[in-house]
């Protein structure tokens, strides 16, 4: 079975995409085909236009289409907190709460030697221009229950804790709606470290 | 939260895509970003490429950068029997089988008097006159087996018969490699119905 050419390589793009399999990918380019031409050059002018004003803010390593980013420039923000994330997607994840008014610091990584990335490969250094530069009250370090978001956690804890600044981590334990019977050993004792006082 | 502008226009059309939730669509716009700058561009023609050169056969309405498309014009393909599908999707499908060796008949739809379609708004006149032209052997109806599909079928075998042509329909019946004690009352209707002896 051969595609019409055009149509070959519009499905080879799409299968780049992650999470789009040969048949999703095929699926996605056949809708393509029914959008109104309009519509395509419309999607194909915001793909390059995203791309070439989006990179990454000077300050806190956000992706933004501004320098600094909206958040870091945003003058109703605590600028005394930085949550510190991984990547740009879990920034996005903590805003979506509506809860969180300070500022971030998108590591872009996380350490992890078996990958070969180190401290230098992170925007650590970064971070810590920052603590050295303002007056910063608490850092949140905001990073994945895994084995490498625990050693960047713990490695980010030795190094600010001579600043003299609060030092909180996100809690880990049993998420919302779940049930305790259906929950993972490492979930529960999570869970259990750190139970709270009512 | 507000996504930074060109970001959150990314996310939009990627989410216009069929089975592409928020979630998905946040993430194919991440990705997106983080791709070269020239594979950006590179998609982004080909997009407009695919839809600007693909359209549709003038004999079987297959979606092709050719006209007539490459089945209708391939040579070796035995051009007395006809496929009738209802999508190019399908026509892929069995192409995807490499076992069919005839030409194809894309209906671009299926009779669905509850959304409106009647027969003349599908390519059943231009299947008509198909059949009136060329000397056709077999016409073999390869539609879903749902209530649009059967509809349409019933239509189809009504208005062929008078040509005397062979018309035949792809089985219906247990999938391979699914167990019978978990298929629908339907499927399995439909298996004993079309039953074969051995």
């Amino acid at each position: 079975m051969e595609y019409t050419k055009p149509l070959a390589k519009l499905i080879e793009y799409f299968q780049k995409l992650p999470s789009i399999g040969p048949k999703t990918a095929q699926r996605l380019a056949l809708h393509v085909l029914k959008m109104p031409e309009n519509e395509v050059n419309n999607f194909a002018n915001v793909l390059i236009e995203a791309k070439t004003t989006i990179s990454y803010c000077d300050i806190c390593f956000n992706m933004s289409s501004t320098n600094p980013c909206e958040i870091c420039s945003n003058p109703s923000r605590n600028k005394s907190i930085i949550c510190v994330v991984a990547e740009t997607k879990d920034l996005i994840a903590i805003e979506k709460t509506n809860e969180y008014n300070g500022l971030y610091h998108v590591l872009q990584g996380l350490i992890s030697p078996i990958d070969g990335i180190g401290p230098d490969d992170i925007r650590i250094k970064e971070l810590l221009f920052r603590v050295t530069q303002d007056t910063i009250s608490e850092i949140i370090l905001a990073l994945n229950p895994s084995v490498e978001g625990e050693a960047t956690s713990l490695y980010l804890t030795k190094l600010l804790k001579p600043f003299n600044i609060k030092i909180s981590r996100i809690a880990f334990g049993l998420p919302m709606g779940s049930e305790l019977e259906y929950a993972d050993e490492m979930t529960l004792l999570k869970a259990l470290e750190g139970r709270i006082e009512l």
